[in-house]
Parts: C-alpha cells; sequence; structure tokens
C-alpha cells in the first residue's frame, strides 16, 4: 500500500503530545472516547485509501470540462459525495442538533488531513460543503436549515463559498454583485462571482453558494456587505427544483488542482436569481469571517497533508534508488548505496518532515485551542479565542509557503523522475501551489498577523502566546536533552520581543505603511519560531517517551522525532535571525522604489 | 508585444559592465565591433518575438508523442532548427575553421539569454546542437568533423549529449553502455541511455548522439569511459543514410520543457549500432566535462531567461490589475490602485529583478572570463580559466533553485489569474524546475564547488576570487553612496573566510563526510555573496552613470538598478548570515540520522 501519511504520527500528536481524550471530560464531547477517536481514524484512512489515493492520477489527467453551460467532473465524485455524505464526513464536526457527530475539530482535522493527503481534489468537494453548510447552521434561519443543511451533509447538495469578483480578489471589501429586496422573503441577485471553487459540477443535485453581496442602498466597503443563499436550484412553491438564473461563464484551466472546477458564475442575467439572507444585514463579512477562519486552517491543513503525501513518495524513492557511493570511497567495484544514505538526501528528507509534522502539530494545536474555546467558558475561553485568532494566519501561511518548498525538494530526491508524470510529485507541487493564494493570499496573512492580531486588545493574544511558550520551555529545561532546544527557543522569543518592539516603535513614530511594509518577513519569522516552539512540544513527549521502555519501532520513531526537532532549529529557525536583520533595518525601501523605476 | 527580456539591461550589461569591446582587441575577436554585437543582439531579439515567443504555449500544450517508434515534435521545430542553421546562429560562436564566426561567448550568452526567454523548449534543440557539434570540433578527428559538424551546425541534423542511464545518473561513473571494437574503424555501441534531450524527433533529417560508453576491457569506473558519435542514421558505403540500431524506447511526460522530448534510447538490440570514437579512448567523461561546463552555465542562463520572462509577465500584471488602497486609506470611494503600489508587491518584483539580473550578470561575467582564457596566454589564462572553474557550480546552481523561487513568486504577483493557463507564469515555473536537475543536480554542482573547486591548487582559485571582490569593493568605497555595500560585502567576505577556515579544519580534523555534509548549504552561502558582488559590479556602473547626464528614462533604468542592489544586499545577501550560523555548527546531525529514524 502507498503511504500518504504517518499514522503513527497522528496517533503520537492526539494521544502524546496532544492529549485529546481531556476532552472527553467536558459535556460536549462526553459521548466520545479515545477507542472511538482512534476508530474514526482508522476509518477515514480506509476510506481515502480505498476511494480517494486511487483517483489521484486519474482526477489529475481528467480535469472537469464546461460543456453545454454545465460543468463535467470525473464519474468518481458523485460517489466521493454520496460515501462522505452517508459516511457522516461532512458533519462529523456539527452538533448532534445540526446532524452531526459532535466530534472534536482535532479530529475532523485528522480526518481532512488524511482526505486531502489521499486526494486534495477530491476532499475539496466535501470539505466546502462542511464549511457552507455550517454557515447556514450558525447564522441561517431555522428554515434556511431545515432546507439546505439536511441535503448537504449527506452529500446530495454540494456547498461552496462565493466571495472573490473581478474586481475584489484580496480586497473583498470591493464587492459589488447587489441583492435587490422583494416582498417575497428572498433578494434578487446580480453578479458576477470568480475563482469559486466546485462552483458547478454534474455530481450532485443541486450547488449551494454563501455569496457576499451587497443589498441595495447599503453602505460602501466592507460594512454593506452580507451573505446570502443563492442555490443553483431553488425549491419552487410545488417543492421542485428550478433553475435559478445562474450561468456558469467559464471554468479556469488550472496548474494544479485539477480534480475540482473553479468557476466563474454570473448571477441574474435574467433578472431571476433569488438569495436568502443569511444571519444579519450588513454584517456578512463578518459571518463569513466565522468560517473563513476555519477554511485557513483547513488549507495550511490541506498543504501540509499533500506535503506528506510527496514526503513518503520521496522516502520511498530515497529507500530504494541505489546511485553513488559513500564520499570516502572511491571503489568503482562496491555497489552503489540507496541514496538516502548520502547526507545530503537526508537533509532533504529531514526537511519535508520537518515542515510536514511542524505544521501539522500546529494545526491541531490550533484545532485543540478551537475545541477548547467551545466547552470552556470566561477568561479560559477568551484565551483559547485569542492564541486561535493569532496563530490562525501562520497556520494558514506557513504550511502553505513551506509546503511548496517541501514538495519541490521532494521532486529534487527523486532527481529526473520526479521531473515525469510517472511519479506523483510533480502533481503534488502543482496541487499545493494554490494554497499560497486562495483564501487571503500569503500577504494577506501577513497583514492580519501583523496589523490585526499582534496588536488586538493591546497585545493581549501576542502575550498569551509568549507564556504559552514559556511552558514549554520550563518543561523542556527539566528534560536531559532539551536544553540546548529550550534555550534556543527562549533566545528567538528574545528576538522576538526586540524585532516586534522595534516595530512598534516604528509604528508610532513613522506611521502604519513602515510598520508593515515587511509584514510578510514578518510572518515567515514569526512562524519559524511558533513552529521550534510546536517542535519542542513534541521533543519532550519524545524524550519522555524514550524515558520508558518501548519498542524497536517505537525507539526509531522518537528518536526520528529528536533528529528531525534538531533539524529545525539549526537549519530552519536560523533562518529567523536574518529575517531579524532585516525587520530591524531602517531603510525603507520597499517604500521608497517608485514603480516608474522598473521602467526601462 | 511581450516583453520577456530587457534590452536596455542586456546593454547595460554588455557595454557598461563588462565593457565587450575590449575583447575585439584581442586579434581572434578582431574582425567584431560594438556596433556589430549590438546587431546580432537586434536579430536575436527579432528572430525571438517572430518564431520563437509565439509558439511559447503551443508547444507545452502539444508535446511530443512517440509514433511508431518515432517522435513527432511540433511542426514548428524543423523552422526553428532550419532557420537557426541559417542563420548562423547555431555556429556563431564556433571559429571560423569550424564555419563559424567567432562571436565571444558573451555575445553569444546574450543570444542563448534571448532564446531561452522567448521558448526554452524550442531554443533546446539548437542550443543542444551546438553543445555537440562543438564536442566533435574539439575532439574529433577531421573526417567525424567533416561527417557531421556542417549538417549539425546548419539545422539539419540534431545534436544530443547521451550520458544518463538507468543505473547512471548522478553516479555517472557507473555507466555501462557497451563498445565493443571492431576492425572497420567504428565500435559497436550497446546499452540504455535515458533522459535524452531531443534525443529523436522528425524535425531533423538525423540525430547525433554524443555518448558515453565503456570500451571491452577498460578500467572500471571514470577512468574506462570513452566517448563516441553515434549517429540515428548513418552513413553507408553509397553515401545514403541507413539506421542505426537505435530504438526510441519511450519518451517521458514532463512537468515543463514539454516542448522538447526526453527520450529512452536502446543502442544495438540487433547488435548493429555503430560508434565512432571521439578523442582519446577512456577520456571521455574529461572530453564530455569541457562541454558539460559550458552546458552548466546554458542551464544557469536558461534560468535566468525563464525567470526573467516570468518577472515581466508579472511586472505587466502589477502595473495594470488594480486591488486595494493604501494601508492608510480606508475610504471605500477612492478607487483601488495598481497593486504594484504596494509594498508587498514592490518586494516581489525587486526579488525577481535581483534574482534575474544579479543572476545574469554573474553569467556573462563567467562567459567574459571565457572569452579572456581563450585570448590570453600564461598566468592571465590560467587566472581567467580557474576563476571561470570555480564559479560555474554557482552560475549553474543559484539561477536553478532561485529561478524556481522567481517563477513562483511570479505566480504569487498574479494571485489567482497565476494558478490558471491563461497567463504564461505557470509554464514557466514548470519549465524552469528541470534546471536544478538536469546537467547535474543542485546536489552535485555543491560537491563540485566545496569538494574540487574551492580546494583544487591549494585554493588559489577560491584566492583569486577573493582578490576579485576586493578589487570590486575598493573601487565601490570610492564611489560615494556605494560605502555601505562596499562594507557589507567586506564583511561578507570575511564571514566567507570564517566559514572556509571552519570547514577546512573540520575536514582535516574529522574528514571528507563531515566536510562535505552541508555542501549544498555552503554552495547557497557562497552563491548570495557571489551575487551580491555581481550586484555591487552593477551598482558602480550605475552610480557613475548616474552621476553624469542621462535621458529620464535611463535615470529610472540606473535608480532601479540601485533600489535592486539595495533590495539584494538587505534581503538576501542577509541570509548568509543564518547559512553561516548553520555551517559552524558543530552538530553533524544528517551524518548521524539513520535511514531507519525514517520509518513508522
Amino acid at each position: 500500500m502507498t503511504k500518504f501519511i504517518s499514522k503513527r504520527n497522528l496517533q503520537f500528536l492526539i494521544k502524546e503530545v496532544f492529549e485529546t481524550k481531556t476532552l472527553t471530560s467536558y459535556d460536549y464531547y462526553s459521548e466520545h472516547n479515545e477507542k472511538m477517536f482512534d476508530m474514526v481514524i482508522d476509518e477515514a484512512l480506509k476510506f481515502a485509501v480505498k476511494l480517494m489515493y486511487p483517483l489521484l492520477d486519474e482526477m489529475d489527467k481528467n480535469p472537469p470540462e464546461l460543456v453545454d453551460g454545465e460543468v463535467k467532473v470525473h464519474s468518481a465524485v458523485k460517489k466521493i459525495m454520496k460515501e462522505f455524505g452517508q459516511g457522516g464526513w461532512i458533519a462529523s464536526g456539527f452538533s448532534k442538533v445540526h446532524g452531526g457527530d459532535q466530534l472534536p475539530f482535532i479530529i475532523k482535522g485528522a480526518t481532512s488531513f488524511i482526505f486531502a493527503a489521499a486526494n486534495y481534489s477530491a476532499s475539496a468537494y466535501p470539505e466546502l460543503t462542511t464549511g457552507a453548510a455550517e454557515l447556514i447552521t450558525s447564522f441561517g434561519s431555522q428554515s434556511l436549515i431545515d432546507t439546505y443543511v439536511p441535503k448537504m451533509i449527506n452529500g446530495k447538495w454540494q456547498g461552496t463559498m462565493a466571495l472573490t469578483e473581478p474586481q475584489a480578489g484580496s480586497s473583498l471589501s470591493d464587492i459589488i454583485t447587489t441583492a435587490t429586496r422583494t416582498d417575497k422573503g428572498h433578494f434578487k441577485i446580480k453578479g458576477v462571482k470568480t475563482f469559486i471553487s466546485a462552483g458547478d459540477h454534474d455530481g450532485v443535485e443541486n450547488v449551494i453558494h454563501l455569496m457576499l453581496a451587497r443589498i441595495d442602498g447599503a453602505p460602501p466597503g466592507a460594512k454593506g456587505i452580507s451573505l446570502f443563499v443563492v442555490p443553483k436550484l431553488r425549491v419552487d412553491s410545488d417543492d421542485d427544483l428550478v433553475p435559478n438564473d445562474i450561468t456558469v461563464a467559464s471554468i479556469y484551466h488550472k496548474l494544479g488542482y485539477r480534480g475540482a472546477p473553479a468557476a466563474e458564475l454570473s448571477m441574474g442575467e435574467k433578472d431571476d436569481c433569488r438569495g436568502w439572507l443569511v444571519g444579519i444585514e450588513n454584517k456578512g463579512l463578518s459571518h463569513m469571517f466565522q468560517m473563513m477562519n476555519e477554511a485557513r486552517i483547513l488549507v495550511g491543513l490541506a498543504s501540509c497533508a499533500i506535503a506528506s503525501a510527496a514526503y513518503y513518495a520521496a522516502l520511498d524513492h530515497t529507500e530504494n534508488r541505489r546511485q553513488g557511493r559513500p564520499l570516502a570511497q572511491k571503489d568503482p567495484f562496491i555497489d552503489q548505496i540507496p541514496i538516502i544514505e548520502h547526507t545530503d538526501v537526508k537533509r532533504m528528507l529531514l526537511f519535508q518532515r520537518s515542515i510536514v509534522e511542524g505544521s501539522l502539530s500546529l494545526i491541531l494545536q490550533c484545532c485543540m485551542y478551537a475545541d477548547l474555546m467551545k466547552v470552556t467558558k470566561g477568561e479560559e475561553k477568551e484565551k483559547y479565542g485569542l492564541l486561535l485568532d493569532l496563530l490562525t494566519p501562520v497556520a494558514k501561511a506557513f504550511p502553505s509557503e513551506q509546503g511548496i518548498v517541501s514538495t519541490n525538494i521532494a521532486i529534487q530526491c527523486f532527481g529526473g523522475y520526479g521531473y515525469c508524470e510517472d511519479f506523483p510529485v510533480e502533481q503534488y507541487m502543482r496541487d499545493v501551489r494554490i494554497h499560497a493564494i486562495h483564501e487571503g493570499t500569503t500577504g494577506i496573512q501577513a497583514l492580519d498577523l501583523l496589523g490585526r492580531k499582534i496588536v488586538m486588545e493591546n497585545g493581549k493574544a501576542a502575550f498569551l502566546f509568549v507564556d504559552e511558550v514559556k511552558k514549554t520551555i520550563n518543561t523542556a529545561l527539566e528534560i536531559p536533552g532539551l536544553e540546548f532546544f529550550a534555550n534556543q527557543l527562549a533566545n528567538a522569543m528574545k528576538m522576538l520581543e526586540n524585532v516586534t518592539g522595534f516595530l512598534i516603535t516604528a509604528y508610532g513614530k513613522k506611521g502604519v505603511d513602515v510598520y508593515l511594509s515587511d509584514a510578510t518577513l514578518f510572518l515567515e519569522f514569526y512562524s519559524r519560531i511558533v513552529i521550534s516552539w510546536q517542535w519542542l512540544i513534541q521533543g519532550i513527549a519524545s524524550k519522555k517517551a524514550l524515558g520508558g521502555s518501548c519498542s524497536k519501532k517505537d525507539r526509531w520513531f522518537y528518536k526520528g522525532k529528536v533528529f528531525t526537532m534538531n533539524y529545525f532549529f539549526r537549519y530552519e529557525l536560523s533562518k529567523a535571525d536574518s529575517l531579524a536583520i532585516r525587520l530591524m533595518d531602517e531603510d525603507n525601501l520597499t517604500l521608497e522604489m517608485k514603480p516608474e523605476y522598473f521602467k526601462d
């Protein structure tokens, strides 16, 4: 069987690092237990191996086509949506009231990781449906919930997020799709939406768009945007499904992520596209962002899932491909060695593993915060909420950016073979590339982190993070073999304090343009420290386990963990030093560079 | 017209930075003058714009197919080869004796840059032919030259480099293709070659392989490899072309570089494949490396050409795409601004420009060394030769690796559009990816630099490089506005001395495995310093020009140069600090990490 994720690592993170079973002491999760969590993950893995992974190449090579105004997708999509629905995967994280299992987000996250690693495009259909249905359950009227949610969570109807317009990509406040009030309880929608993932296809009976639009007369900018349910087919008075005046203008031919369509949709060409308001008028952007934050974490998760699949493909190749000999060995009669024995190849593998397992750890940490936020109260709830808010741009952007590097390195491990379609790594590199773009580009995440999250509530979240890291450092200082890493992280935190202080001072003296001019660098700088923290947490759990009795295989696993932590600190955290040099440089060259200086 | 290179920048480098016309004072180049160089570049550009660029997308979308044992390529290939031949482009750098123009390599390089930027796949056919024909002229007998070279340089016959075998990729010494001596002046060839670019196609009448093989009874390893001409069709006694028993076993379906085929060839299945020895028996690898070094520089050049094309596509998009407003401006009634006005976008553009123009400068510097080596004598000749040898792995690997990053950033400048096939950047990212793999992977270049070039002749080349940089620093120190950069480079050179000293000491104490364990990091570290040197050289020329009178457009160009130099020093050279931290770290984790620790 082809390996695309490590179940052992998932178990390590869920049980040993984050002790997920502690969640079951809370009422909301009390019907679960650790054994059930194991079963869920086993089932997800079986499902992914049997139904999703075998379609990876096929869905890539047979991308969606626009035929007579409808998007035709791979015939397996119908089956996938059906099985996801019937298996309860779409709504597993929903409350019982809304047809779900109240599964903790950390376990739901683990299953999403497995599905995305097996076949990201295939996983996007149900995942998008989950997000859209969740938005309706969170803000929609009971009537909207009753009409849409059951069919979405059983996989019969597709859900989408319809935000982007030609003139409103990163700048969502520039949305101009209009919603005109009628006296019949619905609005008339008119406008164009672009890049809508799963925006139309023949694998489902209907497509339900959660769409942002501007009600006639609403204030300009972000404060005048509302959220609507806009179905492809609407239910008429006879309970029949009839077309809702949405036209598929085109579909995009993409570098990767080819198994799922991205469509341009035109609403109301016949002035007969109806939408139903979800939540409060003009609060659409804030409603959408509740979902968007979860979506961003899922993007980070999908990136690290794809990087995981690429890593295991590369690992397998390096174990089997023989090429070259030890450097000190020049005898041509000696057999060539598996390339995994070359230090440079081990470095490339350690890099990939450090990115995959470091990112996954952070994302499951975020999921755990979300779970705890849900079941705790007062100050504790606030704390988890703030930490989650703070770390979301990191959990989205770092895996997305490093996922590109990591899949690229997977190709390098294959040499020329990696450049060919016979091996999956070239597809992984194409697939992963979307994640630094959709659900907010890396630049947008950077502005969110430095411009919003670091300074919110007078830096409360930032200080809470410092406390969390200190706790980890103090624990690590007590464990033989971890002092070096604890001290390195403490030094990095000192550096973070200096850099942040420098930037805040610049903010006060020189304004927001200077403050945010290198936000993207700050995001990378901050991320390297955050991931080091996650590696130290994993190092603590590994060292503890190595201190007890464990099997040879477990010993290998934990030793590998410690080596990978060591790798991340020495090769990747060290890069924060260079970023700090630039971040504390007073030269504002990107502000001063004029567009005409690019001309010649 | 779509811009894929900057002619202004080429002129700047050729005339103002490297003062190429000084070459014409040497006998060998005395028939040329600056005006002729200008004309050559103008012609190349016209040719590229008219014939090559328009086929970029088409050749990508219609890759070669293997039909009835022959590779069918895009019909334009025939025309391209013909025009390249008739235009004299294939042999332009050859001596008059061999049908060439004795064009300096720096000018030939500029034309290769233009062709690769317009359409890399299309340019590969003639470039490979140049390399193969050059090898025959360098080492072949007059009879071989007469038989093959004229038809190759007029574009009728394709040339290839046939090195790689299934078990001999990076480890070329493991070649097992055999050559059995006959009493008829030729050898019988038997074996399999993989990944042979332009290894077969119907755009030419014949394909001439410059192939490495092992003569029966030759010593094992690198010392027993010989070089042969092995044609697809051989000339029989009646002067007819007859099949030479080479079978195309398969062609590869690749991530990019799709306009040119990569073939697996099987020789001698009927025991009737004939090869003719080129040069000296068992010296094949060293003969091949004379060509290979030039090929490596051309790979670097092609990478930066593709990155150039991606950069100009991104620049154009950012000038025209409006999105968002200045950070301090929240009024939604204000028009959105071109995204080139956002600092983060300017940073991304400066990054690309710094990589493209910094790499191109280094490569033309190498070409200049090659030209000077050709026409000078004694110590001077030795100096240029050593510098060229030293810098070749840098000129190959840095643009290849950073070309991936640069084209990736070009996609990011486009946002979602960059992920779609409607814009060329996704193709550029796919095309450029090959360069870190073929003609020696980055890991191989790293071993070449640290394991061979730095230490050769007791570090003579490394010290010559230090002298060159010192000269540049001293010049810069005299120019107002360049002190900062001169000092930064001087500090970096001090750091280089420390790192190299540290590694050499480790070599002595701990052996070659430790010395070379982070060779790839050293290569990047060294490259960042080398490129900074090239940027300072460009900064000197720009500051000089700005000191005189120049047009507004020229002023923009030079100011842009100074900003880009500033960018490279502050954002890219600073990364050398982090690499130095790791390179001087005593922990040998990649040596100690065991393959089994990757298991779980």
